[in-house]
């Protein structure tokens, strides 16, 4: 399949690169707006430092603060602002997928007359789009080398998606040592965010012999994540362990495997109606309890595909396609559980009364999936085989 | 281990892409170089299908012509020369490799006041270069998405190489259609060049755990060319075929596979060495033969990494370590062989007498190599091995 490509971020990556944003900033603007989150870059000394580091290199700037995850479009709009009435240039992002995720809706919202929420609900077009630039403090959304941001609205309890070439950042620093202070629980879930983008992109309907290497390249992630996952459970503080994650969450989501594929974002579209609906439901946790229902809902379409991950990644050869690759979809599961992490709704509370306010909104834009279209009915089922 | 990876090409990947090229090239300038090979552009009716688009959306273009196989820098003088007379601001490539080379040679010679050779020798650093465009026509050197560009001097019988940021092609038009006419053996010696291209940077001495995710990229493209080149010798014009090797040969040297690693191109040097003492024999013929000579030759270095590759890619898993490696090198031999590819330099006509002379040409900015360092008396074992 034909496809583009094009990776304009520059990555640092390592220990210690985070001495360098002051002068990657410098490139860009002496007059940044910095956007953290709600606690932890100033719990852990980040703040301090990244500030030390703009102030030294005499760069000014103002702080958005308090955004958390499944972040809001309100406080985008007060980024939006504060960068209009301080004629700031560059947004200096220093945090997760949330931060952002944030700083990018602020980007394009800036140099558009109406509310930036039109991007997201398909009213409007991304035409232009401040520079901005990051500091990677979790490993999870891959947003760190590309174009999509995803913010929630809390009065129409929506979550969506924007993307955009325009919201690469110019650059971004990925340093191990500032993932160290993540707790695991917060960790795990990004495994399961890592892995989930690398599922959407390699259980498709894209003809194997059209995308072999893409495929190899998936299944290199998924492998390397189930090794040191269980290793980064029991050692968080090693840094070895936490910058492998690291470069496996930019490289899931960064277009290397999914360019010249179909892709399939249903599981993450039902996922994001499920933390719409709740909102204290992690992305990560969503998915790890949405993508085994989804993938035994849909085996029947690509059930080759399915037999490769249960071959290639768990090594399991059952007599039939099928049995080996319903397999494969269970060992998945027992390894999150051994993680301990959900993969149940009712294990998180939720129950079959919410189901149809979810479903009807994983489907609010028509019927979503590419490997087999689902609508409300679907995301029902999908629901049920997880409830 | 820290690294920088940034990858600004532009690619446009799939069969018919070649009709996107004046699009492109016209953002960046109407009044261009273009540059060509030997015969083959003109022969399979490439160069009149791009002058033709070029013609079309009026961009002025001056041809340098005749470019071949080890490109020499007396044609990048030539293409010098005309950008200043024609006052041309962009050039665009339309070959494999030399190609390319040339033309990035000739980006940054224009720039420079002293004799552009001056790059190769260490004399002057690269500061500015023109933007350059890509159609590629050989799967091979990988030269369409990295800043690298190797140069023979048939005065001084040199083949060096340079590498600069400046010099990644702005964009790089990757359509399989213009590798059909690809003949056998340059087909092959392009699949040993890809080969060798990951071999470089998979045999290295950075700490395996330090490069999980990269060494597994890396395996991917090995076991992916592995399948697909016998296939892509029996059925030559198997456009799927041609599109799985192409997209492999980009990404096995546009820095994914090598960040963070140490890397290891002392074989390319002797093979280099060999190519400008022989100018008859194509590099991928002479990586074919140094490789698995060097492999042996440093095998007691990284035992593990060679283990890997043969239980890896071969499956092979003997009782020893250094047993199993031997024999995945002797798989690679064989591989080659059955592709129908010489391995020994006796059977393309080089003998002892010029041994010394090419030892001497390896090593002649000191020792090569970070496996094992390797200086004359190494290199001459080296020639002696595969003989």
């Amino acid at each position: 399949m034909n496809f583009k490509l094009s990776l304009p971020t520059e990555i640092i990556f390592g220990e210690g690169t985070t001495n360098e944003v002051a002068k990657y900033t410098k490139k860009f603007s002496d007059n940044i707006l910095l956007v953290i989150g709600k606690k932890s870059a100033k719990e852990t000394g980040l703040f301090d430092k990244v500030t030390k580091l703009l102030n030294y290199e005499n760069i000014k700037y103002e702080v958005l603060e308090g955004i958390k995850a499944n972040p809001t479009v309100d406080l985008v709009r007060i980024g939006i602002e504060i960068i209009r009435q301080k004629n700031i240039d560059f947004i200096l992002a220093v945090g997760g997928g949330s931060v952002i995720d944030t700083a990018k809706a602020i980007a394009c919202g800036v140099f558009y007359e109406g509310d930036v929420w039109d991007f997201f609900v398909r009213k409007a077009v991304i035409k232009k789009a401040l520079p901005i630039g990051v500091v990677l403090t979790l490993a999870a959304a891959g947003s760190e080398m590309n174009g999509n941001a995803v913010v929630s609205n809390t009065e129409t309890k929506q979550k969506l998606a924007i993307s955009s070439h325009l919201l690469y950042p110019k650059f971004s620093i990925l340093d191990p040592i500032n993932t160290l202070t993540v707790p695991l629980e917060h960790t795990l879930y990004g495994v399961v965010d890592i892995l989930s983008h690398v599922f959407e992109q390699y259980f498709d309907k894209t003809p194997q012999e059209e995308s072999i290497l893409q495929d190899r390249f998936a299944e290199s992630i998924i492998k390397t994540v189930i090794e040191i996952a269980p290793k980064l459970k029991d050692d968080l503080s090693n840094v070895s362990y936490r910058a492998t994650i690291m470069w496996c969450s930019t490289m899931a989501l960064n277009g290397i495997i999914g360019c010249g594929k179909i892709h399939d974002w249903s599981s993450h579209q039902i996922e994001h109606a499920i933390s719409a609906v709740y909102d204290n439901i992690s992305h990560g946790l969503g998915l790890a309890i949405v993508f085994p229902a989804w993938m035994r809902y849909v085996i029947d379409e690509i059930p080759y595909k399915f037999y490769n991950f249960a071959k290639n990644i768990w090594g399991i050869k059952k007599e039939s396609i099928v049995e080996t690759a319903l397999e494969g979809i269970g060992f998945l599961e027992k390894f999150y559980k051994d993680l301990g992490i959900p993969t149940k709704l009712s294990e998180v509370g939720i129950t079959h009364k919410d189901f149809d306010i979810i479903a009807s909104k994983a489907v609010e834009f028509g019927a979503i999936g590419s490997v087999k279209k689902l609508n409300k009915e679907d995301v029902l089922k999908i629901l049920t085989l997880c409830s």
